[in-house]
């Protein structure tokens, strides 16, 4: 929960984004979408050079899949750290997050695997219906891609945010190709606050807030 | 741990971040840790117009700090989910994070203060030789400042990279003006990513990695 003294930093840091932002891409809920990763970041260039890409039906069906208490599969423990607590209770989703599991781990060393890649692969199960977030790991979102081409899983809606500097941009595109539901942006940012921005306003629409 | 796969993709990022960086002013352990935010975040800018700024004792203090196994004190959660979880249990540092705790929330509401604040706080014992690390909240920042100045507590290296609209940058000026090892940066910029990359970057250098 949010107390009234953070309720009021967080009303005055929105009427700053939007005194500061001009001219912009985004409208309605996915204007509120971006203006929360905006907050969680101090970074203008989200709605510019690192803007985000939505594909037509990615807010409604995250929106639907949130409330409905999907599974939310996520690649970093940092991104659960920044979810709002009360809204998973409150909609009994599931969060999960195999990076740190001993058999991924292991199995990731014998694969010669990243382990954020090998934690994707055995969730396909769990994957089916679920919003996968994507804030880290380039290799995790290929993972994902490569397991919906192959009809392995099919997620609600796949949150593609990895930050840095090999492949995070050429996973954006490869997902931009595909005939799913995406939420992702452009280039190399990204990263744990984005994503869990993104889960944290579509939660928020779900609220009507 | 890292597997082999992790590793080379850090090793080839790396490498074009030191390609494309064009001067700037950091050396030695200042530069790995600048580098591994960038790493962390895909922005430049923290070399930048938002570049870091380290009081002269801070690396030392870091580094004697958590090699001694002494408390990490963060904000925000978001932290704790991307630190390397082997420093930790290698040099026995406890992590304490009370943003979440039902009594701070209760005394947050009761004093309008925000959680962040309050959670810093109650932890002014624990905070003596501590590695107080805020990524999130300038109010928790603001807090330990005065906590500092009231003599109420004594880190031994305060990273203050908290990131916002609100006083972000103003709280991050106060930490100059204290006599005390700090790390911080400038202006609206930070985060989770930027605090647990000074963490991790110090424990690597602790390692001689």
């Amino acid at each position: 929960m949010q107390t009234r003294k953070g309720q009021s930093i967080e009303d005055e840091s929105m009427e700053i984004i939007e005194r500061e932002i001009g001219p912009h891409p985004y409208k309605g809920h996915e204007w509120k979408i971006v203006r929360r990763i905006i907050h969680s970041t101090a970074d203008f260039d989200f709605a510019g050079k690192n803007g985000l890409v939505f594909h037509k039906d990615a807010v409604n069906a995250g929106l639907d899949a949130l409330k409905s208490g999907k599974n939310i599969i996520v690649d970093v423990n940092g991104i659960i750290g920044l979810l709002n607590k009360q809204n998973l209770q409150d909609f009994k989703n599931q969060v999960i997050c195999d990076i740190s599991n001993p058999d991924v781990v292991k199995e990731a060393t014998k694969l010669n695997k990243t382990r954020a890649q090998t934690a994707m692969r055995i969730r396909a199960s769990e994957m089916n219906g679920a919003v996968v977030v994507i804030g880290n790991a380039p290799t995790a979102l290929l993972e994902v891609i490569q397991m919906v081409k192959e009809n392995a899983t099919r997620p609600s809606l796949i949150i593609g945010v990895p930050v840095g500097f090999v492949c995070a941009s050429e996973s954006k595109d490869e997902l931009q190709a595909l005939d799913i539901p995406f939420i992702t942006n452009k280039g190399r940012k990204g990263g744990s606050p984005c994503a869990s921005a993104i889960i944290n306003a579509l939660f928020k629409i779900v609220r009507g807030d």
